[in-house]
C-alpha cells in the first residue's frame, strides 16, 4: 500500500467504527468497520513488533508482543471470573491456546514456507517450548484425573497449589530464557539484527517510539478486538452458532488478532524465530499465567474457580500441543509442517461446532 | 537360491496353489502351496522394488511398494464396505497400520541391526513421519472423544469432512514430499545409487521392466495373500480364534507380505531409508488414504461408515505410533530398536487374543 | 567435612540408630537417629559409587549403583507379595518410578544446572532411555485398556506373557548398551576418566576395595531406609495422612535415598551421565525387571498378582514419562530443565496428598 495513504485510512476507519459502535445498532455495520480498522492497527502493530524486536531481539519483542496481546484478553476473562461464568472463561482459555498453537502457528509456518524453503529457530528453545507445552497438558490433565470425585473444598485448595506452582514456573522460565541462558536461546540462528546491521533495512523509528507504537496499536487492537466480539456474538447467536464453538473458536480467533497479524508478517520477512516466539510463547502464557492468575483472582472475588477444565478441552489442548511440539522440536520449518496444523485445527473446528 | 529354479519354481508353486484352491476344497493343502508360492512371488517382489528404487530413488520406489501393497487391501476392503461389515473393515485398518509400524517396521531394523551396527537415514523425514504419524492418531482420537453422543446424521458429515481432510493432507504430503521438497527429504544419506553408480551392482533389469515386474509380482503377491487369507479364516475358525484376532493380526501379516518380504530384503542390503518409506509409508498411506477413501465409497453405496474406531483400536494405533516414532525420530536404528517394535506387537497381540 | 571425622561419626550415628531401634519404642528417636546414619552411609556410597565409575566406566557405575538401591526394594515387595498386599505393591513401584524420574533426576539436573550452565550426556543413550520409558508407559497403559471385563484367569495368563517378554526385553537392554554398542552409547562425552587420566584426581581406593564399599555402603543404606520407613509410617499415620501418599512418596523418597545422593553429588561434579543412568536407570529397571519378576514370584507363592496398575497410578507414571522424556531427549540438560520436574513432582504429590 502506498505510505502516503495509511496513516489517513487508519483514522478514518478506527472513527467510523467508533461511531457505529457507540451511535448505531446495525451489527453487520459494526462488524464491517470494526474489521477494516482491525485491518490496519494489526498492520502497525505487526511494523512495530519488528521495530522493537530490532532493539530488543527476536524473543524479548516476541514476548511484549504476547504479553500486550494477552492482556486484552486477561481484562475480559476477570470479567467473566467476577460474574461466575466459569465455563466461558474455560472455553475461551483454551481457544486461545488452541488458535496460537494451531492457527496462528500454522498460517505463520505455511506463508513463511511459501517464500523460503526451510526456515530455521534455535532449536534448545524449541525444545524447551516443548517441555514447557508438555507441563501446561500434565497441568490440565492431571487435576482432571486425580480429582473427580473429591470435594469442592480439597478441589480448590489443590487448584490453588498448582495455580501457584505454575506461575512461579512461568517467571522461573522467564529469569532462565531472558537472563541465565539469554544467549544459548538467542539469536544466534536469527539474529541477523545484531551481527550484520547494515544488511538489514533501518528502522523507521527510534526504540522509544518503537515501544510507545507497541503500545497504542496492540491497545487499538484489543478494543477493535472487543468491539468485533460484540457484534460478531449477536451475529453468531442469529446463525444458531453454539457457545462452546464461538467461545474457543470465533472469539479466540478474532481475540489474538494481534498474533496472528504479527507472526504472520515476521514469518515472511523469515524471521520465524520470533514468530514461534509470539504464536507459542503466547500459548504458554495464558496456559502458565493467564490460566493460573483467573484461579487466583476468583479467590480474591470470593468465587472460586477451579482448575478442572472439561475432557473436550483437555483433549483439545492436549491434541494441540502434541501436534505443534512434533512440527516444532527439529527448529525448522516448512510450508508442510504448516499445513499439518491447520488440518488438525479444522479437525477440531469441526467437532467443536457440531458438539 | 541358484537362480536358474528360481522362475521353474515360481511357476510351479503357483500353478499348484492355483489348482488347489479352485479344485480341491483340502484347506491346509490350499494353506500350504499359497505358502510356498507367496515366498517365491514375495522374493521376486522385493528384487523389483530395489530395482525400481534404482531408478527412481528409494522414496518413490518405498511409496510405489506400499501403494501396490495397499491397492490390494483397498480392494477386499471395499467388498467388506459394501457388505455393511464395517467392524471387519476397521479392524484390518487397525491391523494393517501396526502391523505395518510394528512387525514390518521391528523385523527390518532388527534383521538389518543384526548386519549393520547403526543404520541412518534422512531425520527430516524420520520428523515428517512422526509428524504425520501424529495426525492420523489424532484423527482417530478427536472423533472418537468428541462424538460420543451425537446423533448419527452429525456424526456422518464430521466423518466425510475429516476424511476429506485427511485424504487432501495426503496429496499435499506426496506433492511436498516429491515435488518441493524432495531433495531435503530425500538420498542425501542413503543415496549411494547416484552418488558411486559404480560402486553399486547394475540391475539386471531396464526400468521399463523393472515397473512392470513390480506390477506383476505385487499382482500375484495380492492373489496369493487372498487365497491364503480365505484358508487361513477357516483353519483360524476351527481352532477357535477370536475374529479381532484373526483380522488385526493374522489377516494383516498375510495380508502385508509384500510390504514386509521387501522391507526386511532392502534392511538387510542397508537399504533402510527405504524399508522405513515401506513400513511407515504404508501405515500413513493406509490411515491418511485409504480410511477415508472407505468412508467416501461407503457414502456413495449408500450404507455411510463413520470414522469412529473403537477404543481397544486407538489405543492399539496410538501405542504404535508413539513408539515407532520415539524409535525412528533421530534418523537412526540398531537392532535393539527392533526388538523394542517387536516387544510391543507381542504385548498387543496377545491382548488382542484374548479380548 | 573433616575427613578424619568421617568414619568415626559414621560410625556411632549406625550403632545409635541400631540402639534405638532395637531397644526402644521412641519412634521420633528411631527417626532421628536413621536420617542421621543414612546421611553418613549415603555420602559413603556417593564416593564409592564415583570410585567404582572411575575403574568401569560411568554407564556401568550408574547400573550397578541403581542395582544395588533397587535390590532393597525388590526384597521388601517380595515379602508384601507374599502377604498378598498388591495395593501396596504397586504403589510402591509407582512412587519409586516417579520419585527416580521426577525427584532424583530433577534435584540432579538442578543442582548440576546451578554449578555448570549446560551439561551434556550421550544422546544416542537419551534416545533409548525414552524409547525404554515409552516401552514401560506401554506395558501398563495396554493391560488396563484391554483387560478391564476379562476373567481373573486369562488377567493373569497375560500378565505373565507380558512381564516374562519385559524381562526378556530388559536383558536384552543391558546386552545391547553394555556388550555389543557399548562404545556408542558410551562415554564418548563425559569419558573424561579414560581419556585423560591425569586430569582426574586419582582415586583413594583400588578396584576392589571400591566394589567392595559399594557393597557394604548400599546393604547400609537399604537398612537404614527401612528402619527410617518403619518409624515414619507410625509417624505420618498418627499425622493422618493416606497410604497412597505414604506409599507413593514418603517411602519412595527414603527408599531411593541411595539413588538421590550418588546422582546429585555426581550430577555437581559435571557427570551428569552417570546421574541420568542412577535416576532413569534405576526407574527402566523396576519398571522392566522389578515388577514382572514380582509377578512371577507371587505365582510361585501361589497368590497370583496381575500386572493391571490403578489409573492413578499408570497416569502418575505416564505424565513423568513423558516430563522426562521432554526434558533429557536431547541428551543436554540445565537448571530449569530440572525446575520443570520438580514441578510435575509437586503437581503429583499435591493430588495424591488429597486422593
Amino acid at each position: 500500500m502506498n505510505k502516503k495513504w495509511f496513516y489517513p485510512l487508519l483514522i478514518i476507519s478506527t472513527l467510523l467504527s467508533a461511531f457505529s459502535h457507540f451511535f448505531t445498532h446495525n451489527q453487520p455495520l459494526q462488524f464491517g468497520t470494526a474489521c477494516l480498522s482491525l485491518l490496519f492497527w494489526a498492520a502497525l502493530l505487526g511494523k512495530a513488533t519488528e521495530s522493537v524486536a530490532h532493539y530488543s531481539g527476536e524473543r524479548l519483542g516476541g514476548l511484549l508482543n504476547a504479553t500486550f496481546g494477552n492482556a486484552a484478553e486477561l481484562i475480559i476473562a476477570i470479567f467473566l471470573v467476577k460474574e461466575g461464568l466459569f465455563d466461558m472463561v474455560k472455553a475461551s482459555i483454551t481457544g486461545s491456546v488452541i488458535g496460537n498453537l494451531l492457527l496462528v502457528l500454522g498460517l505463520s509456518v505455511f506463508f513463511g514456507g511459501l517464500k523460503f524453503k526451510i526456515q530455521s529457530f534455535n532449536s534448545m528453545l524449541a525444545g524447551h517450548n516443548a517441555s514447557l507445552m508438555m507441563l501446561s497438558v500434565i497441568a490440565l490433565f492431571v487435576p482432571a484425573v486425580f480429582m473427580g470425585g473429591l470435594a469442592p473444598a480439597d478441589v480448590n485448595t489443590v487448584s490453588l497449589i498448582i495455580a501457584g506452582v505454575l506461575i512461579i514456573g512461568y517467571f522461573l522460565w522467564l529469569y532462565f530464557s531472558l537472563v541465565t541462558h539469554r544467549e544459548e536461546l538467542g539469536e544466534a540462528i536469527d539474529g541477523l539484527p545484531d551481527e550484520e546491521p547494515g544488511h538489514e533495512e533501518s528502522p523507521e523509528w527510534s526504540k522509544r517510539i518503537s515501544l510507545l507504537m507497541l503500545f497504542v496499536s496492540t491497545a487499538f487492537v484489543a478494543l477493535q478486538s472487543e468491539w468485533l466480539v460484540h457484534s460478531v456474538e449477536a451475529v453468531a447467536h442469529a446463525l444458531g452458532w453454539s457457545e462452546l464453538f464461538v467461545g474457543a473458536f470465533l472469539i479466540a480467533i478474532i481475540g489474538n488478532a494481534a498474533e496472528h497479524s504479527a507472526a504472520i508478517f515476521l514469518a515472511m520477512k523469515n524471521r520465524i524465530g520470533a514468530a514461534v516466539e509470539i504464536a507459542i510463547g503466547s500459548s504458554l502464557q495464558i496456559a502458565l499465567f493467564v490460566a493460573p492468575m483467573l484461579v487466583f483472582i476468583s479467590f480474591l472475588f470470593g468465587n472460586p474457580m477451579n482448575i478442572i477444565f472439561s475432557n473436550y478441552e483437555i483433549a483439545a489442548i492436549a491434541v494441540s500441543a502434541f501436534i505443534a511440539t512434533s512440527i516444532s522440536r527439529d527448529g525448522s520449518t516448512n510450508w508442510y509442517e504448516g499445513v499439518l496444523l491447520l488440518i488438525v485445527y479444522l479437525i477440531l473446528g469441526t467437532v467443536f461446532f457440531v458438539v
